[in-house]
């Protein structure tokens, strides 16, 4: 969809401009058959970035509009990145190589190259998300939160929000809020609102980028933690959001050997599950 | 480590027999740079199905023996698998590609190519496993179980054990293990001993196997659901196990969109968690 110069998203640098991917191979219309590979010209842009490196949801999706666009299939199904150096913001290059095409999903792998160096690996299967197919079993319910303006904006601190808080728009419970001001709950547990800024939608790929925004669970506990690179982050996409804010609840039940895992939900106003995702993050030893 | 022919896993056709690799292009020595790209011959063992089809845990981690061996690193951290075409008993190639190659990772992609179609696509992350390194928070617990001999050894019945169950051992928990008798327990949930047969020891490839090995969590739920094809699987390793049962507890919480994810844990005798593993699978449509 053309988006005019008036558009919010757009004058502001919105996430979909910000995520724009543009074919830079000749071949640049045909739907790709499997095992080529097309190759992509991007940009990580200005202001989502936490200390200087972009945000890891944010590069996932910018990936990830590369290979929805080479597979020709719009919704992300589940998807894994391995983060292999950080990001800064400036050109880059996708390459999106497709393993399958199949008759409801295709499958494609993608590196993320910046500097002359491999950023990300990714590992997709695309397809067409459906309405309410098949049999359903829900036993967990959306995690109770006050409405979004009695909860925290992390802009509102003056210390921790990075440039990324610019760009996504996070209100914490207030229950998990005062890592902020250094008193942690003692729960490795983050919960609050997402969107985009300026009333731009969330499409499947900006879930890629709410499984990754908030806080880490860890800030939360008693630990010893000031930063835990992600390893790996999967993320499973069930529906489309409804538009408005998302209902977000991270949570980290093992932090050992090195390691923790950060389990996500995310749902929309509607109640529904969008989003799973898990990730692995290194604990830097002490 | 060299196994003698007297050893009983090589002579019952074992785990380690069953998901032995071998480099078959010509530079079977070196360890591979970043990008280099190395073929490996290996077998899909007679046995290791559910009705005709490999398990899907035993493709995963046949495929992570290779990628093993070309990283040069022992332990899988993070895996994940996207399951293209089920695979029969018979000769397979499995190519990897280096993407990094760090000071305590390295990072890779392979695909299990069988009857000339790629059957598994897998991304990858090896290292060596540490002990006790880092801050440590444990919230969960191992789940209770009675011992082994009090539970329900699922090639005790006469209908459903698959070919597979003659390979590994599972004991379910009594509570969930009445879907083979025709009466889910309405929990979506299966917990259970793991173990290889023979004696012999779950390294951290064979616990790939391990995180899909039970049956589906949907068989103890009142779903008309008959079987869930596996999209991904991916499996965190965080400690090689010590020798003994394994203690596993794997749950589903929500089954809607037309999918359905499955969580994992494992635990080792130790009572430490060495692996985490989620699943997304698709429930075929009525």
């Amino acid at each position: 969809m053309a988006m005019t110069p008036q558009s919010p998203s757009r004058a502001e640098g919105g996430f979909r401009t910000a995520t724009a991917v543009e074919r830079s191979d000749p071949d640049s219309v045909a739907k790709h058959p499997v095992g080529d590979t097309s190759q992509w010209m991007a940009a990580i842009a200005e202001g989502w970035d936490i200390a200087g490196n972009a945000n890891g949801g944010y590069l996932l999706a910018l990936t990830a509009r590369a290979m929805s666009a080479a597979i020709g299939r719009p919704d992300p199904i589940t998807v894994t990145a391995h983060y292999l150096a950080p990001g800064k913001p400036g050109p880059v290059s996708i390459a999106v190589e497709i393993t399958k095409q199949g008759r409801t999903f295709g499958t494609a792998t993608a590196t993320l190259v910046g500097e002359d160096r491999p950023l990300l690996r990714v590992l997709g299967t695309f397809g067409e998300l459906a309405e309410n197919v098949g049999p359903q079993l829900v036993d967990l319910v959306p995690p109770p939160m006050p409405s979004p303006d009695q909860c925290i904006p992390v802009d509102a601190t003056d210390t921790f929000p990075p440039p990324f808080m610019g760009k996504v728009e996070l209100r914490l419970h207030p229950d998990d809020a005062n890592f902020l001001r250094g008193n942690p709950s003692g729960h490795a547990r983050m919960r609050g609102w997402f969107r985009l800024r300026n009333g731009e939608p969330t499409d499947t790929v900006a879930l890629l980028c709410a499984s990754d925004a908030f806080p880490p669970t860890v800030f939360n506990a008693n630990l010893p933690v000031a930063w835990t690179p992600t390893i790996e982050l999967t993320t499973h996409v069930r529906y489309r959001p409804e538009p408005g804010w998302l209902r977000c609840r991270f949570a980290t039940h093992f932090v050992s050997g090195g390691f923790l895992e950060e389990d996500g939900e995310i749902w929309d106003d509607s109640g529904r599950l969008v989003a799973q995702s898990r990730q692995l993050a290194l604990v830097p030893r002490n």
